[in-house]
């Protein structure tokens, strides 16, 4: 976790599934404080997501490579498929918001939570939001930070990790729904991603290199919006008189209207009407929300 | 050409190979002048490339194409191989910049230009240069309009240029060198693409949408980098003793060093060796250029 800024004696929480990369997370982590390079003070923590019958099998294993290493173990029951119906949202999600919350329980206010998520996984992340549509929002890859979440192997290959576990003899589990090809994910995973690095060797690092490039001129031009968002902000709602340019005006506008946010066409068609100056336009922005626009000046409401 | 803002009695070149692209331009644009929706003066310019031994063939047929609709036409001739070989460049660079050349001699000063871009081929650039390693410039696809160049087929996917023309029972040539494999961008053409729209029916329109936005992200943050830049720059060189913040940063460097661009390895060296304040450090940025940094300032120079 170097570069990280995780401080040599914090109290760290390990994301371990027991897939190839949170082994190696786990394994890395715990040859770094047993070597004395680091003073964490480690716990494993695993959430079985209920979701196929052999889920505990998994978090058995995951409790005795805690327990080889003298860790302590956390673990957590979620049924996420009921959930995921409950909250009409994939399994995807309502999975990734269950072992989050979970992790930040275990972390309490003084840990940090440590993810194995992968280079791969990042560039996954950016092609599927290629893939859906998206704006430079979307290809900024998976942060190695964010607040007290700290993913240290982002910049290894999956195939790289596995390798090194392989050849130390390190026994992890290989969880078949990351291969189900019913999730897009996983065909991005199997078939996009070899294919990419059959094109051009390299590409996948390139692909990389250039989410982190994309999540910075995202952070910047959000900064910007925000200048121009207050600078055009009074009573009357937001002042497009003198309309801003479009990269710079959608941003405004979806900082002004917030979560949750509505689509791009939403958008380019508020801009569009606010810009043309109809007098007493109104877009419907969705979840009740609209915004009417009057004398070149754009209220959001209800 | 609507919404390209081509003057409805502008004179305007075609670009015309005769492929399928080009061919569904020529109809088209012959199309709206014989029905006296517009009055283009419309001339047919074709570039003899000289690659392959049936050329000249393909240059006959688009002087029979512009003669069957009453045309002007013209056409030119370049080695491009020669030239490639001469001027150690790639055969597709040599050939577009010489049929750039060929197209602006015989726009002259007034006319415009049309080329028969599609969906398709701006897509294929944004993956090429993510695949080869890019910034948010990269992938900003193919610009509907630069100067008097415009490409008003830029939002149509290739296979409907092709069908309309098959169903219309209207002739085009097929170039050979559109399918051979040694070229990167006939593989994305015939491999990556398709697996794309497999892998989510309508990504390829996703991907245009994404690029027409990073293509305006791009040229903001230009902008804002343009304005620091120029706040920054003095006869000691550009002031670094309070760092911008890195999105900003590449640019203002990238934009202080002009063209030939160095790598971005390079702008990154330069940003660290600024940012630490490292005393008479000196980067090479090829090209036989160096910035020296110096009391936190940084001076391009020979």
């Amino acid at each position: 976790m170097r570069g990280l800024e995780v401080p040599d004696d914090a109290p760290i929480v390990l994301a371990v599934s027991g897939g190839a990369d949170s082994v190696a997370l786990l394994r890395g982590a715990a040859h770094l404080v047993a070597s004395g390079r680091r003073a964490w003070r480690l716990t494993v923590a695993h959430l079985d997501h209920q979701l196929r019958p052999e889920s505990a099998v998994d978090a058995d294993a995951v409790r005795d490579m805690a327990a080889a290493l003298h860790l302590p173990f956390e673990i957590g029951r979620t049924d996420v498929g009921a959930l995921a119906t409950a909250e009409r949202r994939s399994i995807e999600e309502a999975g990734r918001e269950a072992r989050y919350r979970f992790l930040a329980t275990v972390a309490g206010d003084e840990g940090w939570v440590a993810t194995a998520h992968t280079l791969d996984d990042s560039v996954e992340t950016v092609l599927l939001n290629l893939l859906r549509g998206s704006g430079l929002g979307g290809v900024g890859g998976i942060p190695a930070r964010r607040g007290r979440i700290v993913r240290p192997l982002l910049r290894a290959r999956r195939d790289e990790l596995r390798t090194v576990l392989d050849q130390a003899g390190i026994a992890y589990r290989d969880d078949p729904s990351n291969t189900d090809p019913a999730y897009l994910r996983n065909r991005v995973r199997a078939e996009l991603l070899p294919m990419l690095e059959s094109l051009r060797p390299g590409a996948i690092e390139a692909i990389g290199r250039f989410a982190a490039l994309a999540a910075d001129d995202d952070a910047l031009l959000d900064d910007v919006a925000a200048i121009e968002r207050s600078r055009r902000t009074g009573a009357d709602g937001i002042d497009w008189r003198d309309p801003p340019g479009r990269a710079i005006g959608r941003r405004v506008l979806r900082q002004a209207i917030g979560e949750p946010a509505p689509n791009a066409e939403r958008i380019e068609a508020l801009l569009v009407a606010a810009e043309t100056g109809r007098g007493g336009a109104v877009i419907e922005l969705g979840g009740g929300r609209r915004a009417t626009i009057r004398d070149r000046r754009i209220r959001i409401g209800e």
